[in-house]
């Protein structure tokens, strides 16, 4: 379910709900990949951290531990200890870019998994199955994800496959949410648009998933290898295309300034791995830009990563204290990290929420999108 | 400031004050070696588990990030975050363990830095220097940690020096507590018996130091290659001449029935890495006994870690979801498995505090000594 409260401009403030909860949008997705989050971060610490949607990876949980253990134990929910909102991808994007690729189909592709070798076969009926093993309350369509460039006969073959790939996916997560024995069964399908920056072929690909009437629609295969002018470009081009009563979901995307851009063209839905990988190396957001916090200039400073941040971490722990953790090399170091920079994210769509609900949103994003993104 | 509240045999119970709160002994301190506890766990985190004494390195500290830099911060209190006691080790044990050693000479040990290679001297005043830019409660008088087995006349040496050494502690402290700028002027210096096991030679340093009236006094040099036997006989002898109003702290002890034997002998201050190394690699303690976590067997057990245990851990998460987080080298596996074990030390102390305040502890030695330490 959702629902578009208002708009500002193009920008809109709305809210999605499932049986595990309600999220604000626009909403960043926190990822979990493999049901935890990297750092050392707990669903406990989610919580604290304002996240309300959480993302795992059905490539990944698939491998390990496996769908079917999951299940057994009770929905990924359960397993990870998160209630609130899911997502899981479709697997994918990790087929493409993780594991070793052998073929791909009609049926389906197969592939060596990149942990153990072992060969895996995946079509939309098993990335359905997975997904519905995990319990999700948001389940991705599996699609090819295009590496760009890529030729336009290639790309178009492709989109049309993945759009039958998409008819074969719903089928199935239907069947599957209304077995007597599912884990989740008002899990809800969102269809995912592909087409590279070919602008005819994403339109002519979005158009017809569109009439499939989906709860909720992404445009994927955007930032793997375009510039950010095609991707703002590709974005502004195919939203027009979305349903406006669906949530939008950006995959993916991005830095604090691609997410300010893709709001102010609509998007609703956002995830990104960056938070949390660049947290990692130290590399923390503030609200004039992002700092090294391995920097020798802040050994001596006692202050907190952001003076303006309320997280925490900022509430506790000095740069100084931060720096010697990585130079140190405690695990301390990427934890702090991590809940800084996820607090930073969540905490900045709720600005941005705040600044669409007071029709001030192209003000925010002129003040705000170069700058966040500035390295300092 | 220590009081001996009641005794139950030989096993006490106590009450160590500082300016930074009060420790109900006996005490296992939890160690944050480089001002920060292994497996991501922060000052905030230990509060959760019950720790009442954090214990830090010298050696770490002055080599990364240096106490001249904590001093200027505001002690070591203030840089990691931790407003309870803290006890700072003297550097000696790293020195000989850690470090490259060049020479030991009446005026202290050479030797290089682990990390660096940089030349380091360190004797007792640049012991007590750091100790007084740290901040901490309780500094650790600057000894010699012999290896065991050593020849008696290097052992007798040894300890010789290890006195004139105390004395130089003794002295040193007290000027630098009484500075205008000091981090912490009331901080305690304790006494470091030593002897090897050579019980006249334990007897006779310890009868020498005891004159001494040091607000308290460890017995070190155990746990480095000495049977169980000749470690829980050493405590034995040397107890008696440890003075009784004054706290007992047993260095880097031990096992929980190493723990459990040492209280039963009157010993009071514990601390060891062992939980939370031990938890890193998967080893957890529970009150039947220590479980491999990554154990095959635990792939599909929904139940916590030990059923009985009221930890952050038990409460929230499953034998399985810990299992798949080790088997995918995710943080949270480590961040987890120290918490538990960390909380099953905190909570051992407590049980042994209660035990011994309900005239019970020798029949709680009993059932628990053997079978805690044992692997199931």
């Amino acid at each position: 379910m959702f629902s578009v409260i208002k708009t500002d401009n193009k920008a809109r403030l709305g809210e999605f709900s499932c049986s595990h909860g309600v999220a604000k949008t626009p909403v960043f997705m926190n990822v979990g990949t493999q049901a935890a989050i990297k750092g050392g971060l707990s669903a406990e610490d989610l919580k604290k951290l304002g996240c309300q949607i959480e993302l795992s990876n059905t490539y990944h949980l698939h491998i390990r531990p496996g769908d079917e253990i999951i299940k057994k134990l009770g929905g990924l929910h359960k397993f990870m200890s998160w209630d609130g909102p899911i997502l899981t991808d479709s697997g994918g994007f990790q087929i493409f870019s993780l594991a070793k690729l052998r073929s791909i189909t009609e049926e389906g592709v197969s592939f060596n998994s990149h942990v153990d070798g072992r060969s895996i076969f995946m079509g939309p009926e098993q990335s359905m199955q997975i997904q519905a093993n995990l319990g999700s309350d948001i389940a991705m369509a599996f699609d090819e994800c295009i590496k760009i460039p890529a030729e336009y006969s290639y790309v178009k073959d492709s989109c049309d496959r993945t759009y039958r790939w998409l008819l074969r996916c719903k089928d199935s997560q239907s069947k599957l949410a209304s077995e007597k024995d599912a884990v989740n069964p008002v899990q809800q399908l969102f269809g995912i648009n592909q087409g590279g920056i070919y602008t005819d072929l994403r339109i002519e690909h979005m158009k017809k998933i569109a009439e499939l009437d989906l709860p909720g629609y992404a445009i994927g295969g955007l930032a793997v290898g375009e510039t950010a002018t095609q991707m703002y470009d590709t974005i502004e081009t195919v939203i027009e295309y979305m349903p406006t009563e669906k949530p939008r979901y950006l995959m993916g995307v991005g830095t604090p300034g691609n997410i300010i851009e893709a709001v102010s063209r609509g998007v609703d839905f956002f995830d990104c791995v960056m938070p949390a990988r660049n947290g990692r190396h130290g590399h923390l957001f503030t609200n004039e830009g992002i700092i090294n916090i391995k920097n020798k200039k802040y050994e001596m400073d006692n202050s907190p990563i952001s003076k303006e941040c309320n997280c925490p971490v900022c509430k506790s722990h000095s740069r100084a204290y931060i720096r010697h953790l990585f130079k140190a090399k405690e695990a301390l170091a990427l934890r702090l990290a991590v809940m800084h920079n996820l607090w930073f994210y969540n905490n900045l769509m709720e600005q941005i929420r705040l600044a669409i609900s007071e029709n001030r949103f192209d003000e925010f994003k002129k003040e705000n999108s170069l700058k966040l993104d500035k390295r300092i």
